[in-house]
């Protein structure tokens, strides 16, 4: 696996016209390569919660379409792919400031891709979350999708 | 326990006005009872990805905010409460409709608390997903808070 | 859905045979219904931790041959059906005595089961652990098997 | 942080004298560093549940035993600290092998710690499982414990 199936700007788009809600959170894709995404959520201070701190489900938001990016980055579009669990733990209130994501597949299968997500607040080397997600891949696309 | 620490319309006040996350989906308490908490997502065409089916970040701010809620019926406002890990499973493609959540305590500790939420969509037997989560609750909060 | 399609005995004969970690656990199964399993691990020194409690690796080995069993009560015997995720919150330190399980289905899809499993100590009414467990079922067994 | 807090000859002591379930397994820790623990279960007829895969608690023990040595290499003996939760995807079927554990510590807080293990089959390149853990630790242990 040399070379990603999906690049970063379709992926950023595909965010902005068909995911509505990581749309909405403006998901900026930093990198793409096969079974890696590199992506953020740059801050708002909607997403801020009582204590000052950046809301959980931004933070299961993004980690879920990264993943969503990571088992297309590996094979290709599959828009009908969906999400089975979703595991996070929150480590640390992360400071507002951009969200940061890397995500990378554990495994890919026939059915079933796992992957894990870092995520950390700008420039902070502390991680604010880890997050492991599971998608059912789809039997069949049809053509051209 | 026989009376809730903090009532529906607190409830959903603090959704409006703490978290913007809940406040931004429009979530709608429809009961509170000690250590139970039902609420809903109105429906709203954003929610919708690829497939047709409501997004699962919906449901997870859904129901973490409801577990949220579930602590507060138990132990009053707690504002600084924090989700420390949420784990949810994907069991039916939610259809187009209001997303129905009931929650409830598994557990209250003094450091912790877990619960669970069972998600639906309106009007349908079938559950679409589950939840568990886990709060941190702090050693203390200010006074007036 | 009226009948199972596992008896409690073949059930029990499986863990004896079959599964060795539960088999030397010695695990009983009390009931069996469509998409309902409850089972219990006698008590034995040999599970204690440090603190006087029961190990947690003896609540999960039981969750997960409990939901083994709530899949084989609704397609039969399926022994290559194989655990894809299990997520357990430990809620109390179970005091010593027998481990009470209560599994249920929570969706059986053609692929993955979902199930949850509640436990308890014997004669104790607060839960000690809760268990979310998916299965994956296979496209095929051998006939006869 | 510099030197660990437990030496591996303490852990494989206390896996054997204190945690029945892992010592019956065997544990073998190969390397203990400060937030870090790599151990291993030696192979055994008894642990092949049906298809000859390693059974899914064995995997689950041992990352549970892994983690709570990853927190003692950090702040030293804790005996009495406990799991409140474990997530473990599986991701392949272990050959018969030695399984072995590569933990490291996410997050050591005050009151939780969270770690994550990878699982590999002794030999083989391909994780076979992922756990993410969390240890409760008691606000104080008794002295010379």
């Amino acid at each position: 696996m040399n070379k990603t199936k999906i690049s970063a700007a379709e992926l950023e788009r595909l965010a902005k016209e068909e995911v509505p809600v990581a749309g909405e959170m403006g998901v900026v894709i930093d990198r793409v390569a096969p079974g890696e995404v590199d992506a953020r959520v740059p801050y708002r201070e909607a997403f801020i919660r009582p204590g000052g701190t950046v809301a959980g489900p931004v933070l299961m938001a993004l980690a879920d379409f990264v993943i969503w990016g990571v088992v297309m980055s590996l094979i290709g579009p599959v828009k009908l792919a969906v999400t089975t669990s979703l595991n996070i733990n929150f480590l640390r209130r992360p400071d507002p400031g951009d969200i940061i994501a890397n995500g990378r597949i554990l495994k890919l299968g026939r059915r079933l891709a796992v992957g894990e997500v870092y995520l950390y607040t700008e420039g902070k080397d502390e991680l604010v979350a880890h997050v492991t997600c599971t998608y059912s891949i789809p039997p069949l696309e049809p053509a051209g999708s």
